[in-house]
């Protein structure tokens, strides 16, 4: 198995979006600066889609610039369309997700778009990256959402995802991610989907997950994507967020509980535990009266147990 | 890997001990028979404790004698010593297990003894089983707790672990257990804890384990001890329980969502999963006010999930 692995902190977006409070600018920065401070290397601090549909991101460009003064930060965003990424390209993301929803119905409900649509529009990105100098192009990746089944539509057939995962990576992907967006996943169904897809586009292709723990699941799931040769998982400080469109399926997996579970492990993320469980008190202060999950932030560390030392200088994306 | 995995529910023992409140007999036995009747083949009912200690299971002798009249159920009982075993043999229990905690702070804590007077124990407990007649002795088992470090000591030397599975077995167990009483337990520490046991006791020594979700990590836990062939699981309906002395830890895994996973993953429970979500019910009347835990029996099965159909007729042990 790979020893170091890179957590991508996924709350800025995908959890904010999920919460009807807006949160301000300002605290936004200090949660990205307080986790970034914790050793967290890669943050996707929002998504550039159009404030009326989503106003809790409406400051994404403001945050992307914040956060690319983070020496050694990756700054991610989700973009819906051509659009969205232009608009992710100004700002300076270092990298950039497209989510295309295997299921179709899902994909209408979610982007309002066809299957072909999307493509065309990762298309369009990818011209749009290539169109920049080298230095500046960002990593692009398709994420394939509902990959694991869909609250319309159920399982997906195999055929239809892998075909996607083609067409993505021939509009000029960097990479395809896999998301767990209804969290339908189990470890069997994550070890045969990542065999899978890693046939149709190459191991180097598909580095990285997002898994909800919509039925507690979610960190066997992580188990067995790192036993298949991930070494990038997706989660959200608190387990805030999941996805809005989806009826029933909520709950990304917790940063802290999956930090606690690598550090565990002897695999390296680079964060400092104890300061990221401190960060959830910013997250508490900013965010009144909203849940936050997680079990370890209650339980606290075992006995004797040896976290990562500090924050040590890994290669970033 | 195995396809057959038993689940073992340990909710009236080791839930309800952990409960102030007293469960009425008659509810316990509604309980487990839901709970039999669901397809779980065996049920650790109770604890052969002075009532004065656990008078949430004074009634153990009583609902060992209602449970051995479902037909196909393993009737298991916890026993801290020979005069409790005395009382689980004269009730008819199929399986007794004594804990040992291979922490000594614990042991002396939990069951007010030294390692040397629990082996003494067991050694008792053994020529007691072996003076019945061969179609009467229980399953003996010797469950090694704290195993995966302890709230008092931190880490115990694994030399001080295996020399106490190995005295366990020669004492007269028919079998070894792990339980991470403290919910310190994470995949390659189970991984690592079954080999090396393994490797003194052999493999058909150790075939359970008992896990806590204390840190978020539960099922993560279990598909690691399935990957090293494990196919005995404890679990608790609610996930109500835990250990009592064992100061922040708590929180047994949930026998709602183990089963989704086992079933989502292709292997056979003998579970009717639709049922089980039901006895819920039976355990929030009997339980009223009392926090049950789960995120299956929320969110619901997956849309097109195909859960075993029946129960279906397996071996028992």
């Amino acid at each position: 198995m790979q020893t170091d692995i890179l957590v991508s902190e996924v709350g800025p977006r995908d959890g904010l979006q999920s919460i009807k409070t807006v949160m301000p600018t300002e605290a936004k920065k200090a949660w990205i600066a307080a986790e970034a401070a914790a050793g967290v290397r890669e943050i996707e601090v929002g998504s550039f889609v159009p404030a009326k549909l989503l106003p809790q991101l409406a400051d994404t460009a403001e945050i992307v610039a914040f956060a690319k003064t983070i020496p050694g930060l990756t700054v991610a965003v989700l973009v819906p369309n051509l659009k969205g990424a232009e608009a992710a390209l100004a700002a300076g993301a270092d990298k950039i997700t497209l989510p295309l929803s295997v299921s179709e119905s899902h994909s209408r409900a979610n982007l309002r778009r066809s299957h072909d649509q999307v493509i065309e529009e990762a298309q369009a990105i990818a011209a749009a990256i290539r169109a920049l100098p080298v230095e500046r192009r960002p990593h692009f990746e398709g994420s394939l959402s509902t990959v694991f089944g869909c609250t319309i539509e159920g399982a997906i057939p195999l055929r239809q995802i892998l075909a996607l995962a083609e067409r993505l990576m021939a509009a000029g992907c960097d990479e395809v991610g896999l998301s767990d967006t209804t969290g339908y996943a189990d470890p069997k169904a994550v070890r045969e989907m990542v065999t899978a897809v890693r046939g149709v586009v190459g191991d180097k292709a598909l580095t990285g997950i997002h898994l909800h723990n919509t039925r507690g699941l979610g960190l066997a799931n992580v188990l067995a994507a790192l036993e298949m040769g991930l070494d990038m998982v997706d989660s959200s400080l608190g387990g805030i967020g999941g996805c809005p469109f989806a009826p029933g399926a909520s709950g990304n997996i917790v940063t802290e509980d999956l930090v606690f579970m690598l550090q565990a492990m002897d695999l390296r993320t680079g964060i400092d535990l104890k300061k990221l469980l401190k960060v959830r008190k910013v997250l508490a202060e900013a965010l009144p009266g909203e849940p936050l999950y997680g079990f370890t932030p209650d339980a606290g560390l075992p006995l004797g147990f040896v976290p990562e030392q500090s924050t040590r200088k890994l290669e970033t994306a």
